[in-house]
């Protein structure tokens, strides 16, 4: 491919299956995707276009041609559709809407109708439904002639039962049906105590509820419990992964990438890093300020300013442990906002700990390298700090989520800002107490 | 239950389902626990007890009598039994593996038998296997007859066909064998490309491969291809999760937990921290002998130090970026060690990019509110320090994952230390060159 030999690049990509093909584009430079793509043969490469992330189904498509850019959208599920289409500048996806024929056009619609991010543009279009009143032969009779298409058949491993009107009662396994007896009744065996959620629902919540619950499929409907779609175990990992992604990168202080690392284009790899660089950057520039004040104290005896990266660097690693901790417990449902007294008694705790400990050391190591009294400012200035640290740190991830904000975007530039510039003030005021200046 | 109301307790404790009863123990404050689980309805505890931490099994135990342990640990599967006995002191685990029954003794053995973290300790056991001669009606009398406890049937969603002695020949979907014609064999309608793993396999690599390839059950093989086991969809949403939650504490610098936030003892949630906060403390030590060298230079001009808080935030921030960036793209597969020099290309390319904006924004502000030949030693020390960062950033993860160490683990530490001490002492040499100290 390197050596632009396309005959033979085209027989080795004959030779990958979808899977493959998807994983070398997404390790491919941006500019060689769509070279790549035109090389596929069509059914290898509608699999591979329903397989990348909508950003790269954008990319690509701007080096297609209408038609193929037509076909291709047509072969996409209608969450798919609706996915690409939140990409695509309106009147781009104006007309790709206008070309789906009439019944797949209502259905997009449908699910373009449901919030960005909600379950309901991520789940599956209900292949078949069931009846309580039908017995077990008559439900498999049913299944059989459904007559679904192979690649859609591991999605009906739990299916629902309904009543009139696609009213959901219950949901049963396929395995149940498979194993149970030919004439019981599907309303004897049903599981009636479903877990469903509402396609307004958001769809990370859906996703952990399906694993949580170790669910093949969970029932999406609206608001008068008719079933609408499912949300497969299959979509369910799509979206945390998507989401744990998301929140790494959040936490590493980028903006999400929506799209493999190495298929990004420089540029906006850039722009993920460089909004949060610079509001960290404003933020710190508090601490230059903090600084300023105490300019004479630092006149006075230099030797402070030595301290000053150990000991803001030590807040913040203390406060980035407990605002992560909290984060990911609040993200896993294990701690809720209203439990902010215990959390922020447990940090202080804590915190008080970690502080004692690293602050013994600290007045032992500036003790006997400097002097006793710049040991005791350290030390109790590492003291403060950590216990500060933790308390901030873990209310932080606790008061995004109270507000609506995400935690993991939240915490980070906020934990820096005012741990590293209230912790400069602590330093420099144990430091005049103690050292009298 | 606060009130000590025991009786009052218990009724409510009966209305509540295990998953319920599950999600109160989690948040429960340690102590509690043991109260509680006494509390519950036997065959509620049996169940409640295999959803819980191997963490909290322990702890949970250490509070009960001999017998009542011995019948909990006996229900569990072989699996949850060798996770529950790395947990114990050998003593104890040799007296439980003891009580256990013959077969059970056998099948515990044989998955302890597999490293820790291997996809052998958490695949569950081969409940019918197929045979590749057989018609489909012939395969679905096979699994009726089979007889599969009613709360394991949803892990029969994906069966393996074998040949003899356990040899892995193919893999069907259950919805296959229903929708196919009845007279079909089983060879006709298998899978016979699968995707299986090696028992000795890493639990979190078998995980995202049933992810990835959207598989219901992953077959787990030994060296003689013989099926060993079924990594079912639901433990693998299990082992991505845990992993998740390590990535995240390690990334945030904590030891994972392994339990829920609320119902860890805080003295172990101290554990889990100071150990890297010593190590980030001692790798700061680091700092302060750097600004020792440079001590006179400081003397002589105070106003270098106000900055110096600023210059290695914004340093660290910068790694941290890229660093969770390639950490989450070599976890999720899109990047490979020996893509190193694309990756570093492309990080020194968005570092002189983020420097650049940053610097000259760092010269202006500089510039203006204190000297022009200040402000250029702020802005020239920012572009070398993320192009610094952004480089030393990416290539840990890189060298973590080559050397066969966590790359979340290794990162967070080197790029502090490494990049603290390298930015200061491009920042004094800058400042020295340029104002003529």
């Amino acid at each position: 491919l390197r050596k632009s030999d396309w005959p033979r690049a085209g027989t080795l990509l004959r030779e990958l299956t979808a899977t493959q093909v998807e994983r070398l584009l997404d390790r491919s430079d941006p500019k060689d995707v769509p070279v790549v793509f035109r090389l596929l043969d069509k059914d290898v490469a509608v699999d591979v276009f329903a397989a990348i992330e909508p950003r790269q189904q954008r990319d690509l498509i701007e080096g297609l041609q209408d038609d193929d850019v037509q076909e291709l959208f047509g072969q996409l599920q209608a969450s798919g559709q609706a996915r690409l289409l939140d990409e695509m500048p309106a009147e781009v996806a104006q007309q790709l809407l206008a070309s789906l024929p009439g019944s797949q056009r209502a259905s997009a619609g449908t699910v373009l109708g449901y919030p960005a991010g909600s379950v309901g543009r991520r789940m599956r279009p209900v292949l078949i439904e069931l009846r309580s009143e039908w017995t077990v032969a008559e439900a498999l009779d049913a299944i059989r002639e459904a007559d679904i298409p192979e690649r859609r058949q591991r999605f009906i491993a739990r299916l629902p039962v309904v009543a009139h009107a696609h009213q959901l009662q219950g949901m049963i396994e396929l395995s149940r049906l498979v194993t149970a007896d030919q004439g019981a009744t599907i309303e004897s065996l049903m599981d009636t105590d479903v877990l469903a959620v509402l396609a307004t629902e958001d769809d990370e919540t859906a996703a952990r509820l399906c694993a949580e619950h170790d669910l093949l499929a969970l029932p999406v409907t609206d608001e008068t419990h008719r079933i609408v779609g499912l949300l497969t175990v299959d979509q369910a990992f799509d979206i945390l992964e998507e989401e744990e992604s998301e929140d790494s990168q959040r936490a590493g202080g980028s903006t999400p990438l929506a799209q493999p690392y190495l298929s990004t284009p420089v540029k906006r790899l850039f722009r993920a890093r460089i909004v949060w660089l610079l509001v960290l950057a404003i933020g710190a520039i508090l601490t230059v300020q903090v600084l300023e004040v105490f300019e004479e104290t630092l006149e006075t005896m230099v030797v402070l300013s030595l301290f000053v990266p150990l000991l803001i660097g030590t807040g913040g690693n203390t406060g980035n442990q407990a605002a992560t901790t909290v984060t990911r417990a609040l993200a896993l449902g294990d701690v809720r906002p209203r439990d902010v007294v215990r959390v922020l008694r447990r940090e202080l705790l804590v915190g008080l700990s970690l502080g004692a400990t690293l602050g013994a050391l600290g007045l032992l190591v500036a003790g006997l390298v400097y002097s006793w009294d710049l040991g005791a400012v350290i030390g109790l200035t590492l003291l403060s700090v950590c216990t500060l640290a933790a308390s901030v740190g873990s209310l932080m991830p606790l008061l995004a989520k109270k507000i609506g904000v995400d935690p993991a975007v939240f915490s980070n530039p906020f934990i820096s800002t005012v741990v590293d510039a209230l912790g400069l003030i602590v330093y420099f005021l144990i430091a005049r107490l103690i050292l009298g200046i």
